[in-house]
């Protein structure tokens, strides 16, 4: 405990400096969509490495097909878990430029209101400020205790937001020097900006095309009108009865291996409530959906089966009174708990087909297929961090889902068999991947020292 | 009597220079949509013109704001009824002109099968050879009697292939001297090549364009998917929602003003039986629509509502995880008998709006409305027709439907208040719009003599 608090202790007197070096980082416009910066995306990389370096890390820049990753390792005391902390140097191009009020790649820290400081510039939040918590966290226990109280592996890649397309191949060919006990994942926000958060379910994802096909041709719908098998009445009868009219998806077999949310979490989220404005915002007031369920499970811990697309017929200006020879929509399903991708897949494509007339045929093809992330609501790992983080915030950490998923979280999982553990301080109002984006100086500072405290927690 | 078959005697041995006056008709390449050809269209119309002046007729060609018209009156004994013949001079392009086995305007008369003669060439069939069918059977009446049984007016029309930009206007300014007992109408075909045919039954159209709206924006599925109401959902169930599961349209009052087809030309239908081919020839075998109608009643004289277009979300290639704002359809209703267009389209959107969630919206675009042709099946010039056409074919008359419209039938009807006897003399292969377009020998002496014995009919 003594070192704990001297560690917390230089972590504050360290913060001048702590933003001196993230703003080093920040200054280089590693923006990996755009090839005219992959030279910047390797600056930051060798940046990284020198910073990790500095602190006692064996740290270096590996290449990949793509921007390279920074791997770096730094032992820890005998018995203590090894954790792999992820983070991203590279950052989303800042477009349109005209509409920042300083300077994307200079820093600068500034007075948001009275008393809310923020630092801002493209990347402060959206991932060098969240990851520079972390690796601030570790400088601070290096300067006290001369150590850190977990073995740690760092892996920071340089594509997240242009596909990761490396970082597959990357971990199978690295997988024994990157598995570890836990994944620390940095790129996640809190509920509020008092409310420390772990991200424990993630929803998975399930892509499909469908095409119905009926005649080999358009038909002039006054001739064949009334005989002739219309594909996108088929289609949308198909669509409108995926749902009941409680908004309770009617696929066989659709809610196998969904798991009811404990009644401790329920009773959290129930107090958190639905986020504010959540639907006011986008121009609605009526939440859609299963209709006996709260907004968040809705948005967390229930799959989903949307349609992103549709078309067929004749859809430009005017008309044109064909019955097209066929129609096609775009489906996804948003996995929870134990749902298996595959089997969703399969009890869709017999869900559609049972219902195609028997002189029209239909086809599917497959987009992407990844189960959900649900870290055990028991695990204890998640008790120390979410702990550590109520000391650090004065408030009982919540425990979140995500609508979405983070492929990362899924390939520790799949591919090295790890845990992730999401923490992260970013606030709603970052405006991430908008002009202006910026990192509360708050976040970044208590950031660090939750890190600290997280580190210490975990060690015990 | 006699002079009946004096007449047709005269339509017999004026065949070759009947069909050498077709071919000189079918040279003119008066090709309406291309304004290249539009001195073309006017040669045809004064060739009409000089041919209608020289057995008699006062013709003129009357300049529109498009192609011209040609309107000619020939006086009738007192007390005959007055008709109006309408048909059309102008042409389909040839593109694709490869495809052609001769030049498509130099006519040429060959042997389709042993014994089967046909003249080649565009408009052969649509419709230089059909409107020659009756101007020819005026010639042989004037060469043979000196007169014609009734009072006989003439609208060539220029511009049936390019949308009759004209037509409407200049019914309007012209009505007077328009209108007749009763439109003569050769733009049609025979039920089979040995079956003549009257059209008493076309389907009107009601065009509507729906949109359905949700949020102000589009979402990301992950985030909003199971609370943000999706606008494809909702408008595939409401489209889905729209036929039972017999077949039958589901909005109310639909079928307000539809009649049932008398049992002596159901029975007539039944022993027509379907085209042969008709659902085959485009991939199906399975009749949609309402389950407990016969194939022809379904394509006639009963009523449908089909999706012609929809069209919602991300549609390109790939996948995008997309709840989109909005999504919509462009629906149309074929309709029958006393149905009322403007009422289909009123109960369709109640329809629609009915199944809105309240925090969305829907908007619709109306796209045409004509009402539905039914001649009556007891009317006097029918029997007439009917009994004059079994006569020439020695078989009985069939009475058919057309599922599309015909504008220039509903335009007589709302405009002069005229009904129109449809009576042609194509045939399903004559390639009409397609590259060796013919016409049989068989049609068009046949439909001369059909044109001799009908006159005389309906002057009794």
């Amino acid at each position: 405990m003594a070192d704990l608090a001297a560690t917390l202790s230089r972590a504050d007197s360290n913060l001048d400096d702590s933003l001196d070096r993230l703003s080093q980082l920040v200054r280089i416009k590693s923006i990996s969509t755009d090839p005219a910066y992959a030279p910047d995306c390797r600056k930051a990389a060798e940046w990284l490495v020198e910073a990790l370096a500095e602190i006692g890390f064996s740290a270096s820049v590996r290449d990949t097909i793509g921007h390279p990753m920074v791997v770096a390792h730094h032992d820890g005391p005998d018995g203590a878990p090894h954790v792999l902390f992820y983070g991203h140097y590279d950052v989303q191009p800042v477009d349109p430029i005209e509409l920042w009020t300083s300077d994307p790649f200079e820093p600068a820290v500034t007075e948001l209101t009275p008393g809310r400081k923020v630092i801002t510039g493209r990347g402060t939040s959206d991932d060098k400020g969240q990851l520079m918590t972390f690796v601030e966290a570790c400088r601070a226990y290096k300067e006290t205790t001369g150590a850190l109280p977990c073995r740690v592996s760092i892996l920071f890649e340089g594509e997240e937001e242009s596909g990761s397309v490396s970082l597959q191949p990357f971990l199978d060919e690295n997988a024994d020097e990157l598995k570890a006990d836990l994944a620390l994942v940095c790129d996640t926000g809190m509920w509020d900006a008092d409310t420390p958060s772990i991200s424990v379910a993630l929803r998975g994802l399930t892509g499909e095309e469908v095409t119905v096909k009926a005649a080999d041709r358009d038909l002039h719908s006054g001739h064949y009108g009334g005989n002739a098998a219309n594909p996108i009445h088929i289609l949308s009868s198909i669509l409108g009865a995926m749902h009941d009219e409680n908004g309770r998806v009617t696929i066989p077999h659709f809610y196998d291996g969904v798991h009811e949310t404990p009644q401790d979490i329920m009773a959290m989220w129930e107090e958190l409530g639905p986020p504010k404005g959540f639907l006011e915002d986008i121009g609605l007031s009526i939440p859609s959906g299963e209709r006996d369920r709260s907004i968040l499970e809705r948005c967390w811990t229930r799959p989903t089966a949307e349609v992103n697309g549709i078309t067929g017929g004749y859809t430009g200006e005017g008309f044109k009174t064909v019955i097209p020879a066929q129609a096609s929509a775009k489906v996804s399903f948003r996995l929870v708990g134990d749902q298996d991708p595959h089997a969703i897949r399969e009890n869709f494509r017999k869900f559609v087909s049972d219902r195609i007339p028997a002189d029209c045929s239909v086809e599917f093809a497959e987009h992407g297929t990844s189960g959900a992330i649900q870290l055990s609501y028991d695990a204890p790992e998640l008790a120390k961090a979410g702990s550590a983080l109520e000391e650090e915030w004065g408030k009982p950490t919540a425990l979140l889902g995500m609508g979405g998923s983070i492929p990362i979280v899924g390939d520790f999982q799949s591919q090295l068999g790890m845990n992730s553990l999401l923490v992260g301080f970013a606030l709603e109002d970052d405006r991430i991947h908008s002009p202006n984006e910026k990192y509360d100086l708050r976040s970044f500072h208590k950031g660090v020292r939750s890190w600290v405290r997280i580190l210490d927690a975990l060690a015990r």
